[in-house]
């Protein structure tokens, strides 16, 4: 199929203000985006249309009126079928919850609606954010999957249909599916968006935007950390409202993390051609064989995939225990097998997988002292095919782990398809990884 | 009205096996007193006495069978009304919840009914466990306050309604209520007990029991947390099933705390005369006056009370904002008013007060190194005449604000009426605070 042209919204509010365009205007191109794609995406769980017209049309009259709540007032929003919503369903990916409304938005959602954006629809995730992927396609190539667990998101934002859809995760599930689907995919620092009202309590798990620019994912971060704030015990990403000044890094670690030996070669040269050009900028490049700093960092975080997802594993005993005792046949293999684990280990256990954790955080963190960043892939190539599962996370879990903010852009390709960047920064220091990574996308676009 | 007595289950458990008494019968002596007092001390929101009657009656055979599933099998249990249970509603002490039952058992309470306890009923909390209290009545003298937010799990066991009822604490929420109540009353270290499916996601927020006996609310706390661990990212309070031995501490801090200002004099010759026991055994006493370590202590939590709130209100802006959308005239005044403070506020000044927070935490840990644990009352007097307040929680926000376990012993009077003996303890370490707490109970009982 043609590639589908993301549709980024911050660059398109000036002509709302002088009356050339609408947010209306820009919903009904998503909504006919959405009447043409999605019987074969299958992105969205939800739609509310009527709202949403109803929500473009009062942006647009603010816009007229020079009173725009936020930047990003009457911007279409995704939201991840894993964050309460009162107008819709909150499914979690599984038959256990079908229909299911808790009567309340979210913490990010209730944000949003302050800010002014429209609230589109729920994007598939799969079972419970973490198991079972739920048939959506890859928009670049339907016999590809889009990634996961924010499957929904990535491909709505991926094929045009929304600017931005909300997304969560744990080891790789807002940046996977951004690299498979060709868009901008965040995740903020730990705690740096209020969870509140979703379904995803774990000590890894992140909010953040898919989207269709850099500026369409800084901001709309920002125009819900402002408004929510963060985890109870964290104050939320900061910074300014508007993407910060391109900034371009004295140094930069080149990672391979546990990906490399499974990265194609495609691949692995074409991060390599983007690093060659950074370093014909100026830019001092890091590498595990130069620096005792970077080996240090690729040692704490090579075995982040096993780590975090074992970590998962058994904060997932509540709430797949009761759901268990409801009913089993409506839960996955996937969900049923890591219960089994979980319930066979201990505090002890965990205790010791947390420690481990902790200590590869010191780690990471004395690696800001040496450079600005880091870069890698986000993916090990584009996306796989087949629906059945999700693609591998292993570039993008070492972030999770780490609880430092990642970014992945949609700057190379593999086979023709698109493959992510990573930009890995340092905990809370978000704004400092987007100034940089501005200035990456400046000059590899 | 008569004083009425505690009723511990874990001591009257070798009965049941021996078959000269039964878990049934122990409920249905909580029962009749339940029936007896309830009209007057409102301490339940709900009860359910046929499946309590069931798991009893299970409990007894699986004791006769020496097959207990722990050492709490069979026992009555009252659980906060703020933390869910499937089979009956959780309203959280407010008229926008009438009736809300969200179909699923919280953590805790899926661990206790996996130990084999009885969930009894729902107890009163102040509405969200935050603001305007509901009506229930101290069980030592009617015309008082039980104290709360955990009023009804304070009644409910200072009246011999249970032996255990859960309760959850941000600033004195627990102590407070076991304190004016006469029981035993335990706020774990943060992340003590998983507070999945419960409603107070509070950066400062913990779960513990209000308990009969020092035996029951660390067994209940055991039996829990090594089948439901702690909050995501922490191992949950660790440490033997029973109670630790009985240690006697080398040196033992005592804190005037900001309370002591306001203690009448009765309640701290009360705290004197049972440190001066304590020191006749040999135990090494510090104070602010011979201590510069004890000293930056008390500095540290000089303002507890009011930067814990603080943080809390921020904390508090969702969902409380969700709710003020759905319906203000079912919110309390005390919430509108938070909530108005809360929207005031930047996430700059959040992060100064967490930040603060923070430095608190590192001052007290360094207390670790010169004394065992810190000793202190729980209030500044007994329970004040009154159902519209639920007394001053000043003694106890320290250790809430801190995040270290904390502990109130039924230990002393003042009016002829009980005061807390509080034991203050350091971040995860909530085992050797046990452990000195038996020391001092035995030498003080």
């Amino acid at each position: 199929m043609a590639k589908p042209e993301l549709r980024p919204y911050v660059s398109a509010t000036p002509g709302f203000a002088a009356g050339t365009s609408s947010p209306r205007a820009f919903l009904e191109a998503c909504l006919d985006r959405i009447e043409g794609l999605e019987p074969q995406l299958g992105a969205f769980a939800q739609l509310n249309i009527p709202a949403s017209r109803a929500a473009a049309d009062a942006a647009g009259k603010r816009w007229r009126d020079g009173t725009p709540l936020s930047a990003i007032d009457g911007m279409p929003v995704g939201i991840k079928d894993v964050i309460e919503t009162e107008d819709m369903p909150t499914e979690q990916g599984s038959p256990l919850f079908a229909g299911y409304n808790g009567g309340r938005d979210s913490a990010s959602v209730h944000a949003l609606r302050e800010a002014g954006a429209v609230i589109l629809g729920k994007t598939v995730t799969v079972e419970f954010a973490a198991a079972q992927p739920r048939g959506t396609r890859n928009p670049l190539d339907l016999a590809r999957t889009p990634g996961g667990s924010s499957s929904g998101s990535g491909a709505a934002v991926g094929a045009g249909m929304a600017p931005v859809a909300m997304g969560t995760q744990v080891a790789g599930s807002i940046l996977r599916p951004g690299s498979f689907c060709g868009c901008y995919a965040y995740k903020p620092s730990l705690g740096g968006i209020n969870r509140g009202g979703a379904y995803d309590a774990l000590s890894q798990s992140v909010h953040g935007p898919l989207a269709a620019s850099l500026e369409d994912a800084w901001m709309t971060t920002r125009a819900i950390s402002s408004r929510a704030g963060g985890d109870p015990g964290f104050a939320g990403v900061m910074g300014p409202m508007a993407l910060p000044a391109p900034t371009k890094p004295k140094r930069l670690a080149v990672l391979e993390t546990e990906g490399w030996a499974l990265a194609s070669d495609e691949a692995k040269a074409a991060l390599e051609g983007a690093v060659a050009r950074l370093a014909a900028q100026g830019v001092a490049v890091m590498h595990r064989r130069t620096s005792a700093t970077v080996e240090k960092a690729e040692i704490a975080i090579a075995g982040a995939l096993a780590l975090g997802s074992n970590i998962s594993t058994w904060e997932w005993r509540w709430p797949w225990n009761i759901y268990a005792r409801r009913d089993r046949s409506k839960l996955s293999d996937i969900v049923l097998g890591r219960l089994t684990q979980a319930e066979a280990w201990t505090q002890g256990d965990y205790l010791a997988m947390i420690e481990e954790r902790a200590r590869h955080r010191v780690t990471w963190a004395a690696l800001a002292g040496d450079c600005d960043a880091a870069i890698t892939l986000s993916a090990i190539g584009c996306a796989p095919v087949g629906i059945e599962a999700t693609g591998n996370p292993v570039f993008v879990a070492g972030g999770s782990l780490l609880g430092v903010p990642s970014l992945s852009m949609p700057m190379l390709e593999e086979q023709s398809l698109p493959l992510g960047l990573q930009i890995i920064g340092f905990q809370q220091q978000d704004a400092a990884m987007f100034a940089i990574a501005g200035w990456v996308r400046d000059q590899l676009m």
